[in-house]
């Protein structure tokens, strides 16, 4: 007999594996006897809030399990943070109400560090609200700034895009340099820190291969040391791969994307912090150049997922159920590296309060002496991350993707009117 | 006995398969007693000019089979057009002499429209110089516009790139709409057709699907219908994809990216419809929006072009070979489609006459009515050339590609002092 029902939500940024970490988790908790029903939130808590629960009963285990190969979110996610439960009870005792309702007992919540931070203050609520909620974190993050865990499921995957962009796109320049584009600049996400861009750097595998010049949000933008850097390369090999953090700030501390350029209409020029570095280039060492910015492309590119990546974002998947349904409340399964080369890991419990709001940037170790580069230690680090393959079924040339029924279960509550309410 | 040396050159934009082309020319050429030695210009035309010829003889044949795999330009290509022969014959006269000095009696042309003229004026100049020269183009494009055949080798890879690009990113932007981007804005390339652009109709497999919106540079910019279909949009599902060609043009003829748009320096803006666009539905709608500008990733992208694509662009490079053997002149071998589904086709030659200098722009009966899509008809037409897998050998998470020695011959003129010299 079951004793109780088991809540999953996205949250946040979504990522090319967090729906493996999905089909994961459901599948791991409908094997278990102690879960009556799956749900899934709409749109992150915000369903929970709204009692907008999908009753995956009625999906096929084709479906759920198709979930491992559809980038997205495919329950919804939100970027809505909960209010400071010292100036706001309301939305937890919703949130209660809600989940005692639907009788759920496990809350599964899949995201990055505000997400921890959210099923921190729920787990904790639980007790003073007299409701035996057990409540698990489940990480996800390209920006791989979770710490404790040796990495985030999602950030493997868009390293793997980036260098694989980078060293591809590089081939293209080489061979057109002569006549043509003379600089690339290649922008990866990462306010704040450097993982994605650094990870470009795995795209250079002989000395002298592209990317040449890696502007990391770590390192203050010194902008004669860069021109000198790309006037250099270009003279030596003839052309320049540029990849640039969009998070990547000037000694005064503003981003370079938004340095006091301005369009014609006075507002200030939307993103772009490769288009920027790109036209710095032009004005002042008269190369041509081309830029790219893959945006989201970068955390949806399922089709070129790491086969790593997608292991730890299944396992961490199938720890959660085993957590939760064991009665560990307020932890997160971390990866834990047991050793680089030959690459081994293991998922361990790590206590939400190590996580919620930090943030792991890129260790100074990581970057090279000149600034521009990576090291040794962080090759080390990386490579395994990006590795594997993580199969993809085409159809007609598309990727296939998982298709749900999404059936809302039946409400039970009146509607929320709370901040959030739909 | 040979009867002579082969030269094979690349021009124009590379694209993720004009290697494959190379790699069958090679392989193709080394198998025929006919030829002695192949060759390949550094540089494309350039190459010839200057007698930087590399000398493929030494290159390991497991090599020359991975060139199916390496995106880029393996021996270099460029953006140069050879002068009106009326105005200045001396060029042509260098050429022959380069290619008599290296015993070249075949010349195979890598590229687009511009090459198809530079392969037939060479094709001429041969018996005017009294030279004995078969010349044969290659086709390689990813713009799609070359006439005679039903498509160009390079396209469908870039098509299939953009429809797996369009599909994965508007996943995670329906999973991310209530409380983040509402607006995704996907900049391809094609600055006068809009082959790609429509291609990314492709990744709407059912009616609302993405993308919602796609602006061809066919069709002048409507600034008010445009803004009203994304609000539409955005009012029916929550979200809107707009796919917009770098070629786009609002009802004066002036492209988007460059409407009036100057920054602080008073520099017009540098590319970017994307940006553009997105702005202009955020100032106009109020909407989040998100752009990507994959730029070169999309002609680069081999690790996932089309199986169709590759075995086209193989067979255009064995044809050619049998052309130029058999001593077809001033030809170039075209893919005659012979049905759709099952989709079945041939390789034919096509004389350089009816190419050289003509564009195929996308026809209007692929236009949809309201022209912000596609038609059955243009479906009927796209969707064979982005199926088919075309496997990529992967070492560590990245591509392997090939590794030539690249050889120069050596050289038997003085160099080169005349325009295009190095």
């Amino acid at each position: 007999m079951s004793s109780g029902n088991l809540l999953y939500a996205q949250s946040g940024g979504v990522t090319a594996v967090i729906n493996a970490t999905a089909g994961a988790i459901i599948e791991a908790a409908r094997k278990r006897r102690q879960v009556g029903t799956v749900l899934a939130a709409r749109n992150g808590i915000l369903g929970a809030l709204r009692e907008e629960l999908y009753d995956l009963k009625g999906e096929d285990l084709r479906q759920i399990r198709a979930l491992a190969h559809t980038p997205g979110g495919a329950f919804g996610s939100c970027r809505w943070k909960l209010p400071d439960i010292a100036k706001d009870r309301a939305p937890y005792e919703r949130l209660i109400e809600v989940l005692r309702a639907h009788d759920i007992r496990w809350f599964l919540y899949n995201g990055g560090g505000d997400s921890a931070d959210t099923a921190l203050k729920l787990s904790r609520i639980g007790a003073e609200l007299d409701y035996p909620l057990v409540c698990v974190a489940v990480p996800k993050t390209i920006d791989n700034d979770l710490p404790v865990t040796d990495c985030s499921p999602g950030f493997g995957s868009a390293a793997r895009y980036t260098a694989v962009s980078v060293l591809e796109a590089s081939l293209d320049v080489a061979s057109m340099a002569e006549t043509s584009t003379k600089v690339f600049v290649y922008e990866a996400m990462g306010r704040h820190a450097g993982w994605l861009a650094a990870s470009a750097g795995l795209a250079a595998r002989r000395p002298g291969d592209a990317p040449h010049v890696i502007l990391l949000p770590e390192v203050p933008f010194d902008q004669a040391r860069f021109l000198d850097r790309v006037k250099a390369t270009v003279e030596k090999i003839g052309w320049c791969t540029v990849v640039v953090s969009e998070g990547v700030r000037d000694a005064d501390g503003r981003f370079l994307a938004e340095a006091g350029k301005r369009d014609a209409f006075g507002h200030a020029q939307l993103g772009g912090a490769a288009p920027t570095v790109a036209r710095l280039v032009t004005d002042k060492l008269g190369y041509k150049h081309h830029w790219a910015v893959p945006d989201y492309l970068q955390r949806s590119a399922r089709h070129i997922a790491s086969g790593t990546d997608l292991a730890h974002a299944q396992a961490v998947g199938k720890a959660a159920v085993e957590y939760a349904l064991a009665g560990q409340n307020a932890v997160m399964p971390a990866i834990k590296r047991q050793s680089a080369a030959p690459y081994r890991w293991e998922i361990r419990p790590a206590p939400l309060e190590r996580i919620a709001n930090q943030e792991k940037m890129l260790p100074k170790s990581f970057i090279s002496k000149d600034g521009f580069g990576i090291t040794a230690a962080a090759r080390r680090y990386l490579a395994p991350l990006i590795q594997g393959e993580a199969k993809t079924p085409w159809r007609d040339g598309l990727p296939v993707v998982a298709e749900l029924k999404l059936a809302l279960a039946a409400r039970k509550l009146p509607p929320w009117q709370g901040d959030g309410g739909a």
